[in-house]
């Protein structure tokens, strides 16, 4: 899809990716003066594909792995070495960038048989782009320091049409003397890196954004309908919400009711933009935490529920601001 | 309190309130000419009364009643002539501004033994800045039109701060037509007027802007709370939050965590702002009218029940903010 | 449909309904000498027109009343003499039952420019069945109580089927000493009737019992459909819960599982039963009623939202445990 | 606390239990001839300590294991063998029960560096009567199926009292054949033995019924205190709602409003029962449960959300039925 979900403006964006690394480590200052050595690749999907083509474009030699051999195939025709396993990966590597679909594929990828701790070299920089729970950010952090390695999350935002042009923000959690050494990676295919603190922030700040991302998109949604249905005009409405306290992102930049706003996924029967099925994978993910920190969430859990149910009515494959569509059927009619 | 709860923003309001009166009506022409004969008041509150001095110093001759005769006291060493009731107020000016704590009151100053009612004159002009149900507003604008005047719904936004200062911001349902004599007398007491719609949608759109304000407010506190708990540093959070689609107006203008933003109630332990219970009173307005129009508006009704709880937890009177302090208690503490 | 809800068991009313009734007033003592004077109907829908059949099978003149001359039509050719208006009701019977389908139905026919109170006679007992917010029997009865009559609020619970067979159940308020009256009516209707309190609680107890209803029956087809995709064999699950402490009315009388059951809606696809939509209009009236005591509900308020939704998702006309179909779709299939 | 959650009612629990066991296999042919041959007990905390007790009273010599070294001189006190970890302890017996805090220290006693895998013999039967998550149950017995080991979930309903006087229930999930095997020690310290099903179905079963529990008494409070307000007394709305649909364990056996029944913890302030803290525990695998399956349990969900908030709020140690109390304060008052 052509909309992309604009997660961080551009302003601004230097101050905070401009990190005082007072002392830089050793390592990291090895790995910057052996700038072009490979870059491994673990995870070639939708996302993880253009990614890795991004890294080649910018002159690094790619080394890759991937379950699916046409995933792999594809990669190798733009001209990456593709290998047998994780492990072997690492063997090549001692910089690598993983992007998975889940926290078991994750603890699979860099724990398992052929995971990538099986070879990793000491004073490697491991970078996971998945999004998965922050817990499981720092179980696999705490794997990788036990091998003298360096690992830091830096989830996405930003769906295939920005991992293509390079558009993506990262979320980057991990100890701050490595993050320059990050970013001159994430930048190749990103255009913003946000640094978010240590290990599992990455995730945090992501998933917090969507969380609240969710809540007003419903949010929206909800009111836009009952005030249509109060009889109020909607362009009308939307106008006076965004000069007044109940302003968000949903409303203002991303409207989801069909006629107020131009270039959003509601303008054109919700195709493209940011699918149910994954706004709801993130809001779980969001759940494991709140409960993990015995955190009250009562709108992001209900919003979480919304979006389950609203997957197994048919909206799983549209953008999540369908919701306005969802609650908008009228019993009436 | 000197928090003002900005919810129109000046800028662009000149466009929306401009509106087009292709044709004038006699008695709207015929109370033009007679600018500064009495108006009316009733309901004299904490923010009736500073209305109504903001009327007098504008010039106007000001008629009025409450049923308290303190507040009546005040009124009148101000200036303002006193009578025994809403039906005498009526008899002695033909434009009524009404400011009244609940639907029932309004219901009873409109069309009570004493009320308007009893003695208002053709081509009248009936203003009401109470906050109510709209489908009251429908009620009392039926019975109006019956006896041959004219009524508006035209509640406010901002607190005592901003009817001292004549800040506030109305949002007026009813015919277009009357518009213009609508805004002769609220920009005495207010810095926008914005024309909604028909009568009732001036209420349609304050309770939609809170509704969708208290989501915002309740899903960034428990956002930034979250986050906090995963280790995130709550100001560098609040920062990416809205640089993204997170971004609301409560996490980039009313921020509810002490120490994020300056001026605002979470810097000064939730004194001041918007109160809980008056929130608390919108949101069920909102309820009202959704069970009415059968609109589902799960999170708009969540909000309401936990307002509705904080009320009952020692937070009444603290600002709405104060409920990232409310989910912030830690039970391990 | 021939499924009844089973409001109230019949052990044990005898109990319940032997109100002491010390000093019985002077005018139940007239009406119950003049026993088979003739009684009002007013509201002759699905509910009104076999109930006032019944009272006609034990031998009382009815004089009823309707806004569809159709619905007259029917029960004049049952025997009952036919009015232009509630007020003409009141002229000629001084006991009087309505059934209406709405707070503002029975608002007009108490209150309105042809209603009942316009001929009412001083003594009359007016009886209301409809299921209505009880602030508004309390509006009407104060009303009705001016005039020198007597109001009582009798609620039913039992569909048309209990209805036709004269065993639905009758839950009263209103003033205790006129009870035996009212009871000397319903029990021709009904084969169950409860003294719930003062005025109002009828409404209350019927309302209460349905918001309980609807979070059981949410909570157990949550439950049960959580515990299938755990691997759990739903007939096992039903019985391990009904030995429990989850058990409850949804789960032991009425499973919302086909398969679990027999004679139940669950197992005939959902036909008959209790429709979604009616308790959709109970739990309106329930949040309606929670909003004006300022009293906090989440589960009901929830349960309503749920409730709203399903009615627009084309479950409007099915049984209320259909909300187990409506959950239970699987997003993977 | 002397007050018990009767989970599982005694009558018709002979016909549950009762399961056929067509083959039974060779494994559990030879333990039961050995049947007084040391039983394994790890984790002696408030649950574990009296269990452990029973089996010794029923004559099995116990070979114990605690990280806390008072806890094992306790039961050493008691005739217990002490050993070192819980690998020695799968060394010296071939039946060993656990009965840990959490999913993490499961994992850890059964696949940890001292952990019962490390040592358990083939043939073995390993019985983990901890409440955790199904996910986590399913992964161990996978780990124990490798070693030629046999494992069982078999979490228990009851308190302490319980644990102390041999009435606990447990409700167990594994291969059919093994049943008898682990009922044989089950008994000794439980009154009622359900069998579930496969692996995991013993916790599916506990997390099911304490959801739905959870919503029947946070439903049963919002419901009586709304009925309250509205003017009922609380006896007859219990009486009402017991004989009605309304019904359910939380109302007519455990009522939440003091003064309606005896011997329950709402006529005690509280004391005793089962812990708020506990519940929100149960909910929160009942969450990550849901989540993993896909599966929408709004009202779960929520009542979950309430817990955590009530945890927070001075309630944690309190019975959960003192929701009542927290959603009873007046905020009038």
């Amino acid at each position: 899809g052509h909309y992309r979900l604009r997660l961080i403006g551009s302003k601004d964006l230097n101050a905070i990716s401009t990190v005082k690394t007072a002392h830089t480590l050793f390592d990291s200052v090895c790995r910057s003066m052996a700038s072009k050595t490979p870059v491994g690749f673990v995870g070639l999907g939708n996302m993880g594909n253009p990614m890795a083509k991004n890294l080649l474009k910018h002159g690094y030699p790619v080394v890759a792995y991937d379950v699916f051999p046409e995933a792999c195939k594809e990669i190798q025709d733009s001209g990456a070495q593709i290998t047998d396993s994780p492990a072997d990966v690492a063997e090549k590597a001692d910089r690598i960038i993983t992007m998975l679909p889940s926290s078991a594929n994750a603890l699979e990828v860099y724990t398992g048989s052929n995971g990538i701790l099986k070879k990793v070299k000491k004073g490697s920089l491991l970078i996971d782009s998945s999004t998965i729970d922050p817990a499981v950010s720092k179980e696999v952090a705490k794997a990788v320091e036990k091998q003298g390695a360096m690992f830091m999350d830096a989830p996405v935002s930003g769906g295939v049409g920005a991992a293509r042009s390079g558009n993506l923000t990262f979320m980057v959690g991990g100890v701050e003397q490595e993050f320059n050494a990050a970013k001159e990676l994430l930048t190749c295919m990103g255009a913003n890196v946000v640094y978010c603190g240590e290990v599992g922030t990455g995730q945090a700040a992501k998933i917090c954004n969507n969380m609240l991302l969710a809540i007003g998109m419903i949010g929206t949604a909800e009111t836009m309908n009952l005030g249509i249905r109060l009889g109020l005009d909607p362009k009308l409405l939307a106008k006076i919400l965004n000069m007044s306290s109940g302003r968000c992102w949903s409303s203002d930049t991303y409207n989801p009711v069909p006629g107020v706003m131009e270039g959003v996924p509601s303008a054109n029967n919700y195709q493209g933009g940011f699918g149910t099925t994954l706004m709801a994978k993130d809001l779980g993910l969001a759940q494991d935490s709140a409960t993990n920190t015995k955190t009250p969430t009562p709108l992001g859990s209900l919003s979480h529920q919304i979006y389950r149910v609203m997957c197994a009515k048919g909206y799983a494959q549209k953008d999540f601001s369908s919701v306005f569509q969802f609650l908008r059927e009228d019993e009436n009619l």
